[in-house]
């Protein structure tokens, strides 16, 4: 029988949903030596939080995060709140000796980065951040691959996160599920939330960013914001794209937006290697796109793969062939690997170490944005 | 509090986890006024029903269905068996005054089927077949717009069901896993497994069928069966096509196969009407693909609709836009709408009289098959 | 320098434009040891037919057929015609001795078709039937890979033409670019006109049909008729579908309409073999689709073959890699391979024999449709 | 009957041909005032040049360009040959008084095309540059599009060109088919080649670029030369990227490069407006994605327009609506709007002024990647 790891979630959104939803599944589908228990959730609004507590299976509920992470019966916090306050929690979840899950991204700039890897190397506490894209199968296959060499020499690196729900100038800004757009809530906008997510792979995949040029753009200058009632200067960028280099000579292009109509979550990128080529995109990601230079030349073409076999990273663990999973599966698999390392006592990637990576570049970004220079990434 | 509703569950194989998964999950979704629990699971193996329940948090296991079903702390009886034992089950489920949730093909033929019909009638006990599909959104979604009248007249429905499993002449027949190759156990080949998913599916878009043409193939004439050790003859049929009126005047076309080198589970479904067309396909279930004629002339073209918005059948119980569900989540919605049926006294469809329709359908296939003429659907 | 070949062009619609054209560029693409010359255009209006000449570069004009197939100065004959002239006109090019390129279908039935075919070997005149999609690179490249066993044994092909342009009810039949709608002119509908191609095609590629059940449907039943001004019977088929078997086992499905809204000119065919799976569709026809079970399994998938590159039939005549011809080409390659076979002493196929197997499958179709029964394909 | 328009030639290489194809269709297919007329064609050398002349019908040939420049039976001529030469031919034909149509990019760099301009204004002779993908038919659809407003405001531009035709490092620079990675004869590699393309389109589609900041990479340092048969250093850019902010505020993203394994010659560009979006791509070029935030909300999705109806751009002259056009069509319509414009007296677009604002952005892009700041591009 599984050992319980009892677990305490901080927050209550859209990413409190879904890491509840794979501490619940977990065990359903994979065999694994310990089992999460969700014994309590914590948020300020007491309601709000019984409630979903009592969807959710939750035993108990707190209202003050730091009471929650006394809790002699908590053994992993997991943090699910906006950016401003991953910090501070992480400090004392660490101070108190408890595992730490963290939503990404990792914090607020790499300063803030920087103590909480810190923290929790000298508290020696397991730690992960939730970089759930590494983890959809399709981009999983996409790391072996190239760590098996198939690719060869990178030359090119693009990604994109494009969305289009905040083109209406009517949107505010600030409060329950508009605090991406509040730069004192999440620390920047696209670059911090979307670009975050294509960094964090595209370091896994293809190896440290060395220097990059940047841009920035706030297409609505106001907003009214949500928690004052006046009409505020919107601090976030709208968008945000970048060129770069990478430690290994590949050129990066990269580029967010929430102004790009048409597009719900489309986050995509493409590699190409001397010998191979793949494409990836969120829209469909139960599918790789692959070119293998190796083939017939007459055949050459690009394989659009169904990544649905029990060959096919995790996919031995769900239903048939042909069958797909969807975008919550990734966390579910995040919690599998988080439990297999805990067993083995091996840290789970990314950790807060790896994560603060994408940290520097996105502070280089933004630096790189105001100055309207080229930087070099800092690796402090 | 939702109240309780128990389940007893008959079967540990691939349906058996997607209706576990699908009772497990459909509360942390839906509202709803019922919820229910994993009270018995059953199996003739003692230490695998053991380790499912285990696995899937089943509170007790029987080895005898039978015994499940005569349970007092059991409202809903789930039937998860080969095709062969459907009807036997059904039947004293009903006389126990049991709900039915059956797997799908309903019975072995229509004459199984009408006894079944007759005995939940009797028994006045909810019933429902699972026939999974309806309840993908791209597929309701599809319902809801022929209903509204989008497509106008329809003229062509055609569907097939492709997958490539069976090529190989080493793989045997019968026992785990491979009951579907045994016509012992299974009833039929492809039709009853694969084609009653797109008869299902066309009669609730599309109306019944009057009459069809129909062939059918055993591509491998001889297996080894798993239970005998001997190479005995295949009495499934490998693939099987048909063509066919429907009752409203429209041309039906359906196909099924094993044979189809590259495709996993490619059910996929067009309806050309007289102001729009309709394409899905299982592959990318996520995805509707729609052409309106009333568009701009220079503007018109195929809609690749991504599927994943809150306007959506059933999505605004998910993530958020452009985040894809998956095949298991189906089966949530089938939980979710049978609960919400329950709670209003309704039927929750497919039920078995509506199932019923399917079986008739399919019995005309072999019907005509092995006359090798048109057939009338016998609406009996 | 290229010997002259001196055409007469008999009609100057659609086809008459795609054949003229044709003559005009071989030669500017391919070393071929002949070289058509435009020298007389036929058509019973005058004006029409001049202005015709004027635009393409014919030499001269012609108002009666019988009168250009008499002219010493003409070596080829080409029929661009509606269907029901086919026979009458080809008898008498090979009494004069003529090569003949007659338009698809060979003619109105095969009984015609078995005369033309009598009268051209009697003649023995160069002769070939425009079936023009064999020579469409991804169609040819499939022929290609077919043969050489890379697809093993077939077990399934089936095929579609699609378009949408009949479904208003006001559109008339008969008269100029309506003929195709007139029984009496086109001897049949969909099945003559689109169905035709398909069964082209799968002969080519997949040997002969061995018999099949057909159905067929016109929606509407009446319409206004050009030449006479009254709301006349429709007496061609609106749509036609038919399941077959092939001589070498292979299950056949085939479709056509002019009732599927949202497709202009769909023509796709898909054939799957043991080792190997192709599509192709018309409304992209410079892309392959293959899927070869060869492949390492983690990495298998559909291949989009970008039929564009110098070792693909045809392709090293046009431009560099990935710039697409389009439909005229197929037209283009067809005089090519003429032009060469008429230098090497050679049938071009399909010639009037091999395109009279086509009418017989029409002939049975149509035969099977009316009787509503399997039949043979005669084969006489 | 149309007024003859005599052509020289100079060049006879990839678009020697293009060019010449498009003189002999063009009035096969459009209603104009004039015809070209393959007068004489050039190169140095005589016996390849006569081939060429042959095949194309030509009627005479000569070695020397100034001699065919200055020929009375001259009316325009076409530049068709390194980019290095366009300058000083042009500058000639101007001075003769001759026409002229000129390959892009228009010149080595803004000097040279600033020269170019000057010429050709002072002489008045009519004049273009073949960006020839403004005119395929979604392309030029792209364009009306914008035109009405269909797209509202635009917030993002961005297109690339891959290619992976120089990946190996054997292949040399230099000589016929090989002058493009010599940087004296292509005075630039991808960013002249590619990037002129996308941002002709750019500017012409959005309007002028304002700044930009850009980086290119030659990855393979070394090539033999085949003109002196030498290892010598690469002096072109293999791979060119920039970002920029076009004059309307929108946001470019720009990349182009010969190391995109699997990508033989995909431009591709995607437009994202406040009400719609579009994309493209030369792959499928016949096709338009279309997405309009005014469809009905459960139905947005993005349109695959299948671009050969008669209401869509130049489609009217070509076949019947779903059969494709290829590269070469885009040509055909150059010349058509080439001698309506001269109908008509006015310029064809893109002149050499028109296309002296590419240079200007080309000049940008190399000064800010040499210099890795974002310059201002000149418009001086």
């Amino acid at each position: 029988m599984a050992t319980p790891l009892n677990i305490g979630m901080i927050g209550y959104g859209f990413m409190g949903r879904a890491h509840s939803n794979a501490y619940r599944k977990v065990n359903n589908f994979f065999e694994l030596k310990h089992r999460p228990v969700l014994k309590a959730a914590c948020a300020r609004d007491k309601d709000k939080i019984q409630a979903f507590a009592d969807k959710w299976g939750y035993e108990s509920v707190e209202t003050d995060w730091r009471k929650l992470i006394e809790r002699k019966d908590i053994d992993a916090v997991d943090i699910c709140v906006p950016n401003n306050l991953h910090c501070e929690m992480a400090l004392a979840a660490a101070a108190a000796g408890k595992m730490i899950l963290c939503e990404k991204p990792l914090a607020m700039n790499s300063a803030e980065g920087a103590k909480m890897v810190e923290a929790v190397e000298k508290a020696k506490v397991a730690n992960t951040v939730w970089y759930n894209y590494r983890r959809v199968p399709a981009v999983t296959l996409t790391k072996k691959l190239i760590d098996e060499g198939k690719l060869g020499k990178i030359f090119h690196y693009r990604a994109n996160f494009l969305q289009d729900w905040t083109i209406s100038a009517d949107l505010p800004q600030g409060g329950t599920g508009l605090w991406r757009l509040d730069v004192a809530a999440a620390g920047s906008g696209v670059s911090g939330d979307l670009l975050a997510h294509c960094i964090d792979t595209a370091i896994w995949l293809n190896g440290s960013i060395a220097n990059l040029s940047a841009m920035t753009e706030t297409f609505i200058k106001e907003r009214k914001h949500t928690l004052t009632g006046k009409v505020e200067k919107v601090g976030i960028d709208d968008a945000c794209q970048f060129m770069c280099r990478f430690g290994n000579g590949a050129l990066g292009l990269f580029e967010s937006t929430r102004y790009a109509r048409g597009h719900k979550a489309l986050y995509t990128f493409e590699i190409n290697g001397e010998k191979a080529s793949i494409k990836w995109d969120l829209h469909d990601l139960h599918r790789l796109q692959y070119f293998d230079h190796k083939d017939e030349g007459r055949l050459r073409g690009w394989r659009s793969i169904h990544v649905t076999d029990g060959d096919h990273p995790y996919m031995g663990n769900w239903w048939v062939p042909g069958l797909q999973i969807g975008y919550e599966h990734s966390f579910v698999h995040h919690v599998a690997d988080f439990l297999e390392c805990l067993a083995k006592g091996e840290p789970c990637q990314p950790d807060f170490r790896n994560a603060l990576g994408t940290q520097q570049v996105l502070d280089a970004i933004l630096d790189s944005a105001k100055k309207g220079t080229w930087v070099d990434v800092n690796k402090g």
